[in-house]
């Protein structure tokens, strides 16, 4: 067993879960042999306990360290922050100079405020949009973090959540008056946009990803932004995942929307806890009449971080490189895909690239084969790739050249026996009951 | 007008409130003339933008900064960790380590959750709590943050929270159905604590800090417990502001409260990010039913910076020397009182000690007038002081002297049209509606 599954064994005893967050846990990768920690990481590789290397292929710290692990110019300025205090009874004057940048990136915009993880971002967010319009129902597609405006919806029915990320959420502590507060619609589906909103009145606030592993397609955007015009509701963007990847931004311009209040998190920081609602000042103004305030949100090391992310970001359009690469890859899955006749599709938003495998049952011992095996290649690697700025090309033809045996192997094997023999240990699962 | 003014007044423009934390407003100063931003800080010596060296008699970062600013040996580690790599697609393994610490603090605990901010730990043990007693509803006193499950209180009589730190805090964009979930009762009264659970069924869970200005009287302490144990509810201590400042924990065993929950934050990561729910499995494991995740705080800067804290605070016992300095305190401006014949009361938490004004109308500008008074001296000053391992003795003398001089002027001086005249600026304000 290596170091990192003794310590996770440890870990689940006295942490609910193990961690802080679901996309790190090892029974989503390899059970009893995902390395699982990490000793140190540069560029785009990893160490883990064992001492072993690792080339990240897969999760990049979920998307937060976008420029890839450890850059000198943002450790250098967060590091100088450190030395000069982070905390104090004055304000760290790198708040200003953050919202400044944020609103000279996103035009049309002349608010910001601050905190430090996405979901407690999206809880702002929406606090806002509700003191705008007072008890405003909430229309929402994709995954909004674990607070409970949004996790309510499941209060009417437990499979509201199923078809955004992630399935199986219990809704467990969520008050039960908030049923009926908020309700999903399908990403994409047109027909069920207007089916929900036709069912449901005073819906004044909608919330999107602007994308996700798929850009919308432009009717989708359109019903949507005609809803919104006509019923003066509030569109919140939620850019958690997306910013920084596509453009110097958020997506929602390239396609289409035209949203009230944007959030953003991940990538900003390369790493350091860092969020931010970015909105119009109409509806942001708001914030002054509720209450919103935290001492660490105050805390230096998340502004700096994501003052000289956003300079390098926007400096080298790292953007374009992170396309590039992710089209990249993209083009060489389909090629190994087609080459073994496999059913996979591959999503089409190349800075975060996805394979989805349409074998039913079959699925998750397929990717945990695929995830055994290029780990004895020294890759973590999974079926979606946040792609970095430390990504190079020739990453990429090495990463395809493995994947091509292993998609080989396992296209000359698809049968249940087959995996259940070469399987060295469970097999993984992306249910949150199962973790 | 200072460099710091300047800046604010521009930072009002694109920031809702100017900043994040409503603690760190000038307006709750100085406003117009507070130094608001620092440029760097060490010990306990804060330097503004304009290059002014002060010494910090106030806030210390909202009490974050427990060690002193810039603390080297917390630093030496945090700048390593951010040099290894902070946000990786595997765990932090300090992550584990800073679980087991805490837990090896707090005797007969066995179960720890992470997040960054403390409102977030509180909402995350609120969910817990929930997850165990479906819809139970909540009793609580004190201050615990901007989330919706505490402002909902005012839902009921939007007088609510007015003896619980802030008045004037607005429900604005908290759901209206979510009214009747939960009811304030005043710190250190057993009359309204049994007047409120006599008239509301269903309370299963109460929520106090542990103390704040003052320890909790043990008649309340008592009355408290032996609701909680005869009727199964849950405890959940807030020691935010206290931990880690009258021991090398948190107040809770030595004021006679035993929790299930006991939340951490400020003084834990020495003004680096972090917080913690520490509780007993039996509860927490309900964290594992319900949705509980964030990426961000799985970034490891906050987990080393606490590590390192929490060695030193037990390794130095740092909360005998800060109870000492906030004796010291508290001793030197009773005197001053006495001698001046001053209508000021002083609190007994010496950790964070604190005078009381009972001036009526006049409080506020006496209060500015010391600050404006003390700030000329090169003091960060205001009505109450975050004790921290930096405090000397001979920072205490000299300050008190300061302290003297200006307190005889105020008793010499106890009227309006006094400090009209000598106030070069707007008076300040408690109130969130003011700022």
């Amino acid at each position: 067993m290596n170091k990192g599954i003794k310590l996770w064994k440890k870990a689940t005893k006295i942490i609910p879960g193990g961690n802080s967050i679901l996309s790190k846990r090892p029974d989503r990768y390899l059970p009893d042999a995902w390395p699982t920690y990490f000793e140190r990481a540069k560029g785009i590789n990893v160490w883990d306990l064992d001492g072993k290397k690792y080339i990240d292929m897969a999760q990049m710290g979920i998307g937060s360290s976008i420029l890839g692990y450890s850059n000198k110019s943002v450790n250098s300025q967060v590091n100088k922050a450190v030395n000069q205090g982070v905390s104090t009874t004055l304000n760290p004057k790198e708040e200003y100079t953050l919202a400044k940048k944020l609103l000279s990136l996103n035009k049309g915009f002349d608010s910001v405020k601050f905190a430090r993880s996405g979901g407690e971002a999206m809880a702002m967010a929406v606090r806002i949009a509700r003191a705008y319009y007072k008890d405003a129902k909430i229309a929402f597609s994709g995954y909004h973090g674990w607070f409970d405006w949004y996790l309510a919806t499941n209060l009417e029915n437990k499979s509201n959540l199923n078809n955004h990320l992630l399935p199986g959420l219990s809704t467990k502590g969520v008050s039960s008056s908030l049923k009926g507060s908020i309700y999903p619609f399908s990403y994409d589906s047109v027909s069920d946009f207007r089916r929900l909103t036709k069912k449901h009145k005073n819906i004044k606030i909608v919330v999107v990803e602007s994308g996700r592993s798929d850009f919308p397609n432009s009717k989708f955007v359109k019903e949507i932004m005609s809803f919104v015009k006509k019923n003066k509701a509030i569109l919140i963007c939620d850019e958690i995942t997306t910013g920084f990847r596509y453009n110097g931004k958020g997506l929602y311009e390239d396609v289409g929307f035209k949203p009230d209040l944007v959030v953003y998190g991940k990538g900003m920081g390369n790493g350091f806890a860092i969020t931010a609602v970015v909105g119009k000042k109409k509806i942001m103004k708001l914030a002054q009449e509720t209450f919103i305030s935290s001492s660490n949100w105050s805390e230096r090391v998340g502004f700096v971080a994501a003052n000289k992310t956003l300079d390098i970001i926007n400096k080298k359009k790292t953007w374009l490189h992170i396309n590039r690469i992710g089209k990249l890859i993209s083009k060489g899955w389909n090629d190994i895909i087609k080459k073994h006749k496999l059913k996979i599709t591959v999503g089409n938003f190349y800075p975060l690239i996805s394979m989805k495998l349409n074998y039913g049952n079959l699925n998750n011992y397929i990717l945990t084969f695929f995830i055994q095996e290029m780990l004895k290649k020294g890759y973590l690697a999974s079926s979606s790739i946040y792609v970095s700025y430390a990504h190079k090309e020739s990453h990429v033809k090495k990463y395809l050249r493995e994947t091509d045996k292993i998609l080989s192997i396992i296209s000359n094997n698809l049968n249940l026996k087959f995996f259940k023999k070469k399987l060295k240990n469970r097999v993984r699962s992306d249910s949150f009951k199962r973790l």
